[in-house]
């Protein structure tokens, strides 16, 4: 079974917005064992979406579209597809209630163009909308699956989960099982990498390529079996075999990111944390609290954006501020300990720099200094990043929370699961 | 002149990555008055990049490739094309010496399989990569302009800013020139703003499409004429149109963002901003912090994450918190009047509430408390939101800015550019 993911939509065309929608399905088909092989985007334009599902139909099983089911008279997808297979659109009496009641709980009277998106195909499995209004449908004919989708994350993403994707898992449920494994690294380029694992290249199944993204580097372990269990077989090995080589730099697996390793880290040791941001203005810490549960560990921390304020809200000295300078060593030292005390933490972080795109107090854009205060020692580390502003202050957080799990590695906080 | 992008890599299949580069090529094409009608994604396989490319050529003008120019084994988008076109790869001397020089920066031995990398189409320009080694490419055939680039977006970016653009605009610029002008709005729902406008979404020069992301909508007019000038006389009057009739929710154009447009208010208006930040946890002045210059308008401010904190950095009143909870009209207002006043700022800001996925402190995931002090008066606001932990704390920081947008208009602060 193979599938092929069709955006529809000039938005994407224009570059207004990415298709995140192609990356979070084929997240989920590759969990079902789906091949993926192509994603096309087209625009609002009926003829050119008909182009892109007859080459579709010409080299996959399943057809997954996301986008066009809204109100707007730009919204075609259902219209498209229902003329190319020959099929009516009829109206579904829960989805029109559904749309009803959207309004209700809002306070809103409805407009009359919403009432075409309770119009669906004939036939078609009706998906439910929990975050929207316009439903899906799942259409099955003898050569393929037809999956339509509405476009907004928001609502697509819970309705593969719920809906979606237990009729796609009963569609391939006889067939081999993929299974990937993602290993995530740090401080290693990708290049240099793949030295290190380049026999291992070559292997079939299972297979093993390296990517790179966001100034990390992966691994990525794909087998192939009649079994996940034996998928997973296949794969155990060749996990080991890696992290022999080059496990220093090996941080997690899978949906791992810095933030939540270091996250679990710090709730396992019951280990709480504080910061100190200029450069990065409170990034850090918004970072670590993407993930669920870290009130545990985060206890806050300060963003100082100028030298006052980083003399008045952390006692730092305008001495030693005029003798270094704020983009300096002894500041993020002087801002980690003034974090940790404040906060009443264990562990304090101080994250000062030149973002860009000019030089800041004497230093060129993409000089950092992380401080990091843990136990009886400030540890402090120079970073030279040549990025844009935007990207220097993201790796600059990133960097900081591999050197936060390395430290607490080797003083032999809980070893890294998996490793 | 049509153009169609093809990303070439398994991890995009794969939904390791999204497929940002496509959405800046196309935003960069946009400018050029050059019209994209599909992005087509496929994996490190020739055969079915082979298919692609034959795809693309039957209708497509300038085909640019992202991706597959590395040094790894499952790099081959050059080796693919050069066949397909039957020219040969020569390497390229001042490549091989800025990818010598990449190492030598770093003081790091450059590994054998770098040298693939100055490998180019015979004929070809060569477009320099000035933060990453391979080397972009520009072919031209009889019928079709092929356009190589790096798929890291570090590099293929400034790489089509400052090498590819120029060459692609020489290309376009006896054709007519399409210009768009993007209008944002805040505040207002997708359906809701059609309706308003509905007659104008059948306009065919200019034309108007809708278009939603994030929680924000924005309208697109879209003007096409023998030159720019003229393309955006056309914009003009329906842009005065649509102002008439939504103004009161729109806020910016084209790359303005609520950011953006906030800092450049407080800096016209010189004025200084601080935050206390519970559920945002730094985000809100993370996301200020984006716009270089925010320096001076950004004075700093606390992440106060558990109740604690907030007492002891902010001096809220325990009684306070326990009488009203932490998510509260009372909190968020307090918070902000202790932002504004510990960093000596014009206004302050306080974001507090239960982003999820649970709930908090006897509040639904979902609620948020805005408190926004300015002047002689707090405003405080109440959000109840339905989406997942992390789009909660993003659609937080947004209606935070809007409402300081919002107030700052009221009060006679600088009007809004455009409006």
């Amino acid at each position: 079974m193979n599938a092929e993911i069709i955006a529809v939509g000039s938005e994407l065309l224009l570059g207004q917005i990415n298709n995140t929608n192609a990356r979070f399905i084929s997240s989920q088909l590759t969990e079902l064992g789906i091949h993926i092989y192509h994603h096309t985007v087209v625009g609002d334009n009926p003829r050119r979406l008909l182009q892109a599902i007859e080459i579709a139909e010409s080299r996959a099983d399943i057809i997954i579209f996301s986008g066009g089911l809204g109100p707007t008279k730009d919204d075609l997808t259902k219209e498209t597809i229902a003329q190319h297979l020959n099929v009516n659109l009829v109206q579904n009496d829960q989805a029109m209630a559904s749309i009803q009641h959207f309004f209700d709980v809002r306070n809103r009277v409805m407009t009359d163009n919403n009432k075409k998106q309770a119009l669906v195909l004939d036939g078609a499995t009706v998906l439910t909308n929990r975050h929207g209004m316009a439903p899906g449908m799942f259409y099955e004919t003898d050569k393929h699956f037809y999956m339509l989708l509405p476009g907004p994350p928001s609502e697509l993403e819970p309705m593969f989960q719920f809906e979606a994707k237990p009729l796609l898992a009963s569609i391939v449920s006889d067939g081999e099982q993929i299974v990937s494994q993602v290993l995530h690294f740090y401080g290693i380029g990708e290049s240099a990498l793949e030295v290190e694992v380049s026999d291992l290249l070559d292997l079939t199944n299972p297979t093993v390529a390296p990517l790179a993204s966001d100034g990390e580097v992966m691994l990525r372990i794909t087998a192939q079996a009649e079994s996940e269990i034996r998928a997973r077989e296949l794969i155990e090995p060749i996990q080991q075999e890696i992290l022999q080589r080059v496990g220093k730099h090996f941080y997690g697996i899978n949906d791992d990111s810095l933030s939540s390793k270091l996250v679990e880290m710090l709730i396992d040791n019951k280990l709480t944390i504080a910061a100190a941001e200029s450069l990065t203005a409170g990034r850090f810490m918004a970072t670590l609290a993407d993930i669920p549960g870290v009130g545990e560990a985060l206890q806050g921390g300060v963003v100082v954006y100028n030298e006052e304020m980083k003399i008045k809200q952390l006692d730092i000295s305008r001495e030693l501020l005029e003798e270094y300078t704020v983009v300096s060593s002894q500041c993020a030292e002087a801002m980690a300990l003034s974090a940790r005390e404040k906060f009443d933490a264990d562990i304090g972080v101080g994250l000062t720099g030149a973002a860009g795109p000019d030089a800041h107090d004497g230093s060129p854009a993409g000089t950092v200094w992380i401080g990091i205060a843990i136990k009886d020692t400030v540890h402090t580390y120079k970073l030279q990043l040549s990025a844009q502003r935007n990207t220097n202050r993201l790796l600059a957080v990133k960097a900081c929370q591999n050197f936060i799990i390395q430290l607490l590695s080797e003083q032999g906080y809980s070893k890294l699961k998996n490793s």
